[in-house]
């Protein structure tokens, strides 16, 4: 069989691809070992974080649950999960897909991945907190990849009013 | 540390296993993105695509809750679930694990993954719909990586009345 | 775009990145697969394999529910499991999310993945059983990579009453 070359025009290479990987990897990694200091490092500065109904996004309409466009945005909404909003502890659990490779160019990469995020709250049952897509830009910044745009699409119309911990 | 060497008898190249990677991930994105015209092109002509309980397939009956041997029947599939089918509007949400590539052949190549699938329907918290395990059999086929084979392989012995769109 | 080089002081070959995922790949469709006899196998000998709350862990405090030592003691609890204990029927399903590998020495790799356990008893809807992270020591032993480690440690406070199977 010769070499098979599924995305022949985007060719990411294999330790872009590995990079790439590494990157979602952390992010669940990160968010669900409960230290959110990190968590805006692993954006450029400026960005854009949006969480947002899949409703909404496919209408384009612009209404998001979250938005941030800088890490310092990031910052304050690590601080005030942390320190001043009222909550019952959980813990957040991530599993993301294989991240998909969309397009690459000289400036950055266009990928996509599937997360279900679970929610497991003081003396109750693990349940389901959050499924759906991000649709990400990533670049190179400081020696490393971060995430210059991460769009969460998720499924549920509900907005959820629990929906504390980034996704 | 010598460089590892789990898979000896198979030798999958790099390249191939991140073409399999890239096949699992568009999979579950073209499913979820709703544009069901993509997913034939995800299989050869002819082709097996079955899904099953994991009950009958273990015990070697042949009942199966969709069986398609073409394009042409997966497109007449995909055509019913969006034209001609009732039902509640839903959202579906495929998060496939790491393929494991079992055998690889100059014609072909034995992969499989597990896998969950998450519904959610309009104004409904998200539930998870089906889980189990794909068998999957991968050729080259027009100068990209496709299905052969995709036997679903679902856990619950339930037969879900709700299962409208492919797994 | 110069190769990016998120893990610069790591530097995991990217044949080493493929045999860590087939472990965890390998890992999951072993013991989803029902044949535990296969599941010692993918531990050293000694060993040490710990399913402890996340509570606990955090604590430092050494209370697990499943604690293994040897390959013998994973060869027991695999012949409990199968003939001795009593329990309904039931399916595992494991969706382990891509491992990230933390450190790479001459002697072991340090890699972590989370992972949600689905459970489908017999004419029972399908339910998450577990939902965690894994963390884990991995050589080579014997031409192949196994766990010399592995501590799943997960978010519910809860302890199953039905943690049968192995995570």
């Amino acid at each position: 069989m010769p070499s098979p070359s599924v995305a022949a025009p985007l060719a990411p290479s294999l330790e872009l691809r590995a990079a790439v990987a590494d990157l979602y990897a952390e992010y669940g990694d990160v968010l669900d070992g409960g230290d959110l200091d990190a968590w805006p490092e692993l954006f450029t500065d400026p960005c854009l974080y949006l969480v947002q109904p899949r409703e909404n996004h496919d209408a384009g309409l612009p209404l998001a649950t979250t938005r941030c466009e800088s890490r310092g945005m990031l910052k304050d909404r690590a601080y005030a999960v942390q320190k001043t909003q009222m909550y019952a502890p959980r813990y957040l659990r991530h599993v993301i897909s294989l991240p998909r490779i969309m397009a690459v160019t000289a400036e950055r990469i266009a990928a996509r991945a599937n997360y279900a995020v679970f929610e497991t709250a003081l003396d109750e049952p693990t349940r389901i907190l959050n499924v759906g897509r991000s649709l990400d830009l990533i670049v190179e910044d400081g020696g490393r990849l971060r995430f210059r745009e991460r769009i969460c699409v998720f499924d549920s119309g509900l907005v959820p009013t629990s929906l504390i911990y980034p996704v």
